[in-house]
């Protein structure tokens, strides 16, 4: 029988990838969790702290290609929620940063079960912190943005491409690997210089991780050469030809060293 | 005299407000440091954790609205990374977003000097988190965008209005407490829809946490009746109705309750 107050589902941010980047938060209801549902962007040294006996649930990937919808991780949420136990939601990033969290939160709440959302470090937060990319800057960027390069079922990605080239404006695209070239034509076609500093992060925070700088016109090729199917954050703007001095992280492989290109 | 090779220096960011929003690496290099520069928005539940022997010095209000100059900042750390001391520079939110952590790394680096960036949890992140607000959600915001409200010498607030007033995107403002009346008035003379949600939050996620929903158009009077000058982040965007039913936190104070107003 459920419990007449069911424990509220945590709705957890993992942060971009070095576990140590986690919340304390996030740490002690991930070690007092029951069930963690969890997604295919955290890693297996955050898995690593799920107690022994807890019951893990892989939410991504089912099949070649085809992920559990998110109406299907919503039921098993709320099913999980009433069966008493202590369910951690457990998300790449931030839930409620392009991580669908608060979809999860409106199945919960729709159903009168109690939640918690924890915040985490988001990717354009973690990566350009270790890449050595303020995302505001005195003098170059006085704000950011934040996009998803990704599109459903392949289709042509469509922003407001004029209000997105703003060369004042850090912009962040998440997911912005496979239409980085895309991006890059339509901002120049809108007025950003070709010349925009630019930078891909790729595994960004991980020991893996790779930052590649290029021009905004070179970024396309930079990164379709080098071939890459990772998590992959793009930084266009000003901001990111402080890299060049203030990229402090050195990564553990080999491969990963910095690749500088103004290709 | 110097050691050869200085500790680097720790540009940490310390999160919005609960304690329990430090990362894991935040903590592990507070608790070993031997002198932390920290400023006025860090909590005193985050400084309880610098351990009783370390120096504590205070790099923010020094007189009656007169604050430590960021060149003196600067000069601070690299004089401290020379003594051989291990510094943690500690910064409310994250050092990159709003923060001048990129300034510092530059005076350290322009100095020779080794540094690492922690990033921290950001106060969008944070108090949207604790407000039940997404940043992003299917159908109502597909991107979101930062900007401080802040202006130096008071002068009048200058943004790309007609850039911001875009109801596909949320907008977070830091620090747009006392200049809420210009923005509401600039969004809606651009276009942006005077009966569109909006938040502002108030010492979010600390348990004094308060949040005043109201339509754009009806804020800036809901603020200045309240005239509460403490850290205020205004969220404009369709995603604000939805704290309406994601609100989850409760916060200790009784006067710290959630206010609706539609003004």
């Amino acid at each position: 029988m459920a419990p007449e107050t069911p424990h509220p589902v945590h709705i957890v941010g993992a942060g971009p990838g070095d576990p140590e980047l986690l919340t304390l938060k996030a740490v002690r209801v991930l070690q007092g969790a029951d069930v963690v549902v969890y997604d295919k962007l955290v890693s297996a040294d955050i898995l690593a702290l799920i107690p022994a006996g807890a019951t893990r649930i892989f939410a991504g990937k089912v099949a070649r290609n085809h992920y559990m919808p998110q109406r299907d991780i919503n039921a098993l949420l709320v099913g999980l929620a009433r069966s008493g136990r202590r369910v951690v939601r457990l998300k790449g990033g931030d839930p409620f940063l392009f991580g669908r969290g608060g979809e999860e939160a409106q199945a919960l709440a729709r159903h009168g079960l109690p939640f918690v959302v924890v915040p985490g470090i988001t990717s354009a937060s973690g990566c350009t912190a270790y890449a050595g990319i303020p995302l505001t800057h005195r003098g170059l960027a006085h704000g950011v943005r934040f996009v998803t390069g990704h599109t459903k079922d392949d289709g042509a990605l469509d922003l407001n491409w004029a209000s997105l080239a703003d060369a004042d404006t850090t912009l962040v695209v998440y997911m912005g690997r496979t239409n980085v070239r895309r991006i890059a034509e339509r901002l120049i076609a809108h007025g950003l210089s070709p010349h925009t500093p630019a930078a891909a992060i790729l595994q960004g925070t991980r020991p893996e991780q790779r930052t590649v700088l290029a021009t905004l016109a070179a970024l396309p090729d930079v990164i379709e050469k080098m071939n890459r199917p990772v998590p992959t954050l793009l930084v266009i703007g000003r901001v990111v030809a402080l890299s060049e001095t203030l990229a402090w992280f050195r990564p553990d492989d080999t491969t990963g060293t910095d690749t500088r290109s103004t290709g």
